[in-house]
């Protein structure tokens, strides 16, 4: 084992190597699956773009409109709407609170260990800088990092592997419309939660903004439902939204409130669920979004400020603070002259897409990597800073960092540590806002590489961390030296004097190269910012980044969720699609059911395991021959198990006149984690029975013509936020069914429209 | 004539005082129907919110895809996809640049004949103050007042009546999809930008912001299309996007200029257009949208800039500006206090809705209220100004306000006028930012109570004019008088020193509760304030004022939309209409065609103005009977009347080989103005040809059964934006068709669901 990973590292960092080196073919599938070559180890998880996983199911974002849940909604008053209404709204504030108190927690532990790690690290190298064995210190604060990680990394490896990485492309496929298992259970949260903690402590390259949008939507999804599958508790509140449609709004509403506690931007945190998720636009959802995120800027707010002995000082609001900006800076010029450089940022955002291409897969052997990775920091980080010599005259007001001394003379510290020997938030703020001359050019130029690659490796660790502050931290760098490069050159005008602004806006361009969001982003860093001024040229540089970056490559998230091979459907269909009809993307045939059908016809049919369809169209009479049978309705596999399991059977009913009638409820407490139908014992006397669907099945699927283009199938599908889509021809007969793989198979290559392949793993 | 006015007059004065005092039922169509009994006269316009009014037609937002069409996107290969991408940025871009030239034409050409008028008067009043014969200088300034505000409102009601207001609910209703005749036309345009500089210079008590925002839609609309109607020019470009769905994207991307040039917002604009217009939210359009806006501002930004001699500096965007306000508020204690305050704001709010009924309707009636209404205002202020002795000390630098001294001694001014004697937005940034003790109490008490009424009286003049600055302007002496009590009252602590903060939550509040947006709102002012620490008190009082507000009322631009009996889409379906299907909702009987069908048919069905329906289902095959027949398609009157005019029939293209074939071409030219049936000659001979409209006619419309429920049909039509939904029965026989107007009929009522009536009118 020991010696399978020596190799595997061995090979990693020697491809690591050559693709820097030849860096011609920016391909990640190229990159992926080479890797998968040299190692020689079976595949485990498809990392490959050219194909389509059908092991992620849909959600169901329609609602299934059958007799019972009609009957529902019939007997159901304005009152009851009215308050239904109204716990909506409560819903969404306890979801802010809550969201808001997890980031509380989050960065007052943060605080205080980071304060007792550097501290005792900070002893430690002033002890050893007069008495001469440096390594030791190293050796200490290596140790103490690793240690924070083996713990975090041993957390997600082992207990929840699906809390790795910052987890936006998971919420973002959620919101999509894909259900990836476990990503919104309480035991994710608390992995979550701890990992962030540990990884960002143990002084990772790594934030803890990206991991609280995720945290927020797993709030979402448990406050909203009423109850802990984990727990098994259920509060027996809130039962009217155990459906996807209900929790898909509530979890973007989580997301929201996530990003809103993570950057103190609201608004920013409404439009990041808007632009990344949501496809359906509706006002009151907005609102309440909205409302969430106001509520969690404002606990965030309120408890930080609390903690800070300052109650009531409600000015700083977030995880991240840029800090105040002053709003005097000629902005006009600044942002013209970032243009050009802000291309050479890109194909820096490239590389790190690029890169960002993980293969190992083992639990244990991703503990080592990371413990590795922690230590590989630590290393470089003590390297730089031993070998700097870029002393500053220490300010006197400045107690929040921790400055080293060093070899420098007394009332000086060192530069390099500032950067380096801090949490990654304060070194941020520390490059935006120190005195222009802080700073030396090769200061700033070599934290920007060796971060860079830090980052790079660091990114898609087993550990939960986000990617916002390392481009923050990057791109803060590289403007800084711009600005002071810039400054030197045109020494004779005074509007390039302050580099702290380049620094902003180079974050900003490096972050929207790497995310590629604009709306949402420009929001959030005017609002992290907190000076409005900087709106225009934050908005033309994310513009720009986008633009340049698109020409290249998509953005991570978007690398991510086809490294994945999840079949996401982006916001229209291909533009050359207009030659597929329905008939061409259809799976064909179907698997129907009668709308009174036996019992042992539909154990069969859900047991197959070779085509495991979700989806059953519902038929007045399946013909003997191949004649296709007229539709009456649909009805989904997690409806049939419920039905199984509850022995709704024709006979039964007519047998024993007490018999309990299906309600709702029992759909509802089976939501959402269905039993599989291996696990529903069916005598074969049973399955002799029949079983009645018409209550249950939907009666009004949506349907569309055979020869329905495929954009126009995209948008319909898209709009409503379908799963299943009932292909019929011109006497309203079966005849194929779309669902969401069928959709999203097609995609823009680079030869025209390609077709993925469906894979099975 | 000038009797029947003059009674009318009466009249309406008579009514205004009797609702002020007897102020108990606040229904607006009591008063209305109230006002029509009074005044006995015929009904002209529909003035009535419980009938929906069928003279407004629906605009095509789903793609008519029939053969023409996926031909033309078949033959098209992936370049131009790409090519049509750029220009539809390029268009974007244009909107934003002529938007931004708009609003820095209006804003220059204001400020410069606002000046010399107001320094005229001042001289006059300065040499009548000493000679002693100020009802001189009242008479000079209710002339010229009048004087330009009856050149506006000649303008608006001769010659485009529809330029009248602010355009904002015209533009909500065409996002919404309703087609308001002539409300994109290039003629309107210029009547509402001379219009809105009339009305603003001759002192009503409006802004000029709410027409940017009409004023951005026209110029979208216009150059979209490649080409003017009115001016009878076709560029000959742009070509594809003579289309409603095209055309919609792009009003909105305008509107989002307008109110990005107006308020210096771009993201305020985007948001506003997203949240009063588009229902299904494309990422793509809201980054177009986003770009216009930031063209928009940018454009405005700059010519100001060098209008005002400081080229580049680009820190003052936007028509109105609130100015720099200081950070260092503890807005908790703000905002909570203002918590109680907003409901009495709210109250006003109300009124001030309930009183925008408007009664007069001929165009030189309209005239003479616009400027008796002038007169008015004129005659108040001078008697404000006139009575008032708050005297001030002048500060030395404050240049830019016209200060009056009056009776005041030397080195003093009048405090009053320095509300009454201005534009509104300078008297709204005066409010925000004088030092306190520059208005006295009984002042702001006064200012707000007469220009309340004030701006009551104008709203719904026939000028062009916005009420977005008469709110903010309100809000602002009522949030200013709250601080300066608030301040009197707890003297002792220091929080409470700036009133220009309780200005600023107040005219939030009030403009919050007229207009009844948050989400874009709140970025709206927070970008105007440029600082975001407002953010999180302009969002709870924003929100706090629309709920309070809706539990009393709608706002008002959705009052202006019922009143006009529009057909308004809201976002859901009424909670309670579960038990409405399809088939009750419906239209029934359907006039169907055949797909070759005898052109004497046609135009006999076309020419019945009973009906006059827009949308034809397609059959195979009308049986002899009553028996409904296959569905096979859907065809728009609008391209029947293209086939008529170009004699498409079957026999002509026997007889004749060389024929031109009709393409896509020949429908775009004649869009958006299809000539009317009866500008067709069809001779008795052609009436026997056929017409065959398989080519021609939509193949694959969006159907559901008839058992569909209200919600999921509501659903279906309002994501997809359709105009006609066929309902089908299990064999796909057409049974009926549901358009807009049969959605919209239904509404939720004190007692419950309500159907509207429709009427012809």
């Amino acid at each position: 084992m020991n010696e399978l990973s020596q190799k595997n590292l061995k090979k990693k960092i020697t491809l690591l190597l050559f693709h820097l080196v030849y860096f011609s073919s920016n391909n990640v599938s190229d990159l992926c699956v080479s890797q998968e070559f040299l190692r020689g180890r079976p595949k485990e998880i498809p990392h490959n773009e050219k194909l389509l996983s059908l092991k992620f199911e849909s959600l169901d974002y329609d609602n299934i409109e059958n007799q019972l849940f009609l009957d529902e909604e019939r007997r159901m008053s304005y009152m009851g709407f009215r308050c239904l209404e109204i716990s909506r709204w409560v819903i969404c504030a306890l979801i802010g609170f809550l969201t808001g108190l997890i980031a509380c927690f989050i960065d007052i532990v943060v605080e205080q260990v980071a304060k007792v790690k550097y501290n005792v690290i900070k002893e430690n190298i002033e002890t050893f800088t007069e008495a001469g064995g440096l390594s030791i210190s190293l050796i200490l604060w290596a140790v103490l990092n690793c240690s924070f990680v083996i713990v975090g990394a041993i957390l997600v490896a082992f207990f929840e592997p699906i809390a790795a990485g910052s987890g936006i492309p998971q919420i973002k496929c959620y919101l999509n419309g894909v259900k990836i298992p476990r990503v919104v259970r309480l035991k994710t949260l608390v992995v979550k939660v701890c990992g962030v903690i540990c990884s960002v402590v143990g002084g990772l390259a790594v934030g803890k903004e990206g991991p609280m949008i995720h945290s927020g939507g797993v709030v979402a999804a448990g406050v909203s439902q009423g109850r802990s599958t984990s727990l098994k508790r259920d509060f027996k509140i809130f039962e009217y939204f155990r459906r996807d449609t209900e929790k898909r709004d509530f979890v973007s509403a989580g997301a929201a409130a996530g990003v809103s506690a993570a950057f103190g931007a609201p608004v920013g945190g409404v439009l990041f669920s808007l632009e990344e998720g949501a496809s359906f636009w509706n006002q009151m959802l907005t609102w309440r979004i909205f409302f969430a995120s106001m509520i969690s800027t404002f606990t965030l707010n309120f408890v930080l400020s609390v903690y800070h002995k300052k109650p009531g000082e409600l000015s700083n609001p977030g995880l991240i603070n840029f800090g105040r900006f002053e709003s005097d800076v000629n902005t006009s010029i600044t942002c013209f002259t970032l243009f050009g450089r802000v291309q050479a940022e890109l194909l820096l955002c490239l590389m790190s897409a690029v890169l960002f291409c993980r293969y190992v897969h083992r639990p244990c052997l991703q503990v080592m990597e990371a413990t590795l990775v922690a230590a590989v920091t630590a290393a470089v980080s003590f390297t730089m800073i031993y070998f700097s010599n870029d002393c500053q005259p220490l300010a006197p007001d400045n107690t929040e960092v921790y400055q080293l001394q060093l070899f420098c003379a007394d009332g000086e510290y060192n530069s390099m540590a500032t950067a380096f020997f801090n949490t990654p938030e304060k070194s941020v703020t520390s490059l935006f806002h120190d005195q222009p001359g802080t700073y030396n050019p090769l200061t700033l130029g070599l934290f920007t590489l060796t971060y860079f690659f830090l980052a790079c490796w660091t990114y898609g660790l087993a550990v939960s961390a986000g990617v916002f502050i390392p481009s923050l931290l990057i791109g803060a760098a590289w403007g800084r030296l711009c600005g002071i490069l810039l400054a030197s050159i045109f020494s004779s005008s005074s509007t390039w004097a302050d580099p702290g602004k380049y620094a902003l806006i180079g974050a900003a361009a490096q972050l929207g190269g790497i995310v590629r969001m604009t709306l949402s982003l420009t929001v959030i860093l005017v609002e992290a910012t907190g000076n409005v001024t900087y709106g225009l040229p934050i908005m033309l540089v994310l513009m720009t980044s986008k633009i340049v970056g698109d020409y290249f490559q998509e953005g991570l998230y978007d690398i991510h969720i086809k490294l994945q091979s999840v079949p996401f459907l982006h916001w229209e269909a291909p533009a050359t699609s207009h030659w597929l009809t329905a008939r061409e993307v259809m799976s064909s045939p179907v698997t129907c059911l009668n709308k009174i059908e036996k019992v042992g016809t539909i154990v069969d049919i859900l047991s197959n395991t070779s085509t495991n369809h979700n989806g059953f169209p519902v038929v007045v009479q399946v013909m003997e021959g191949d004649v296709p049978a007229k539709l009456c309705g649909l009805i989904l596999r997690s409806q049939l198990i419920v039905l199984l399991k509850h022995k709704v059977f024709v006979e039964l009913a007519r047998s024993r006149l007490t018999q309990r009638k299906l309600l709702l409820k029992d759909f509802r407490d089976a939501y959402p984690r269905f039993p599989p139908i291996q696990s529903i014992h069916v005598s074969q006397d049973e399955r002799e029975c029949m079983m009645d669907l018409t209550e249950f099945m939907n009666p009004t699927p949506y349907t569309v013509p055979q020869e329905t283009s495929l954009p126009r199938v995209f948008k319909l599908f898209r709009a409503l936020g379908l799963r299943h889509l009932v292909v019929v021809d011109d006497e309203n007969r079966v005849v194929g069914l779309v669902s969401r793989k069928d959709l999203a198979r097609y995609h823009l290559g680079k030869h025209g429209l390609e077709e993925l392949h469906l894979a099975q793993t």
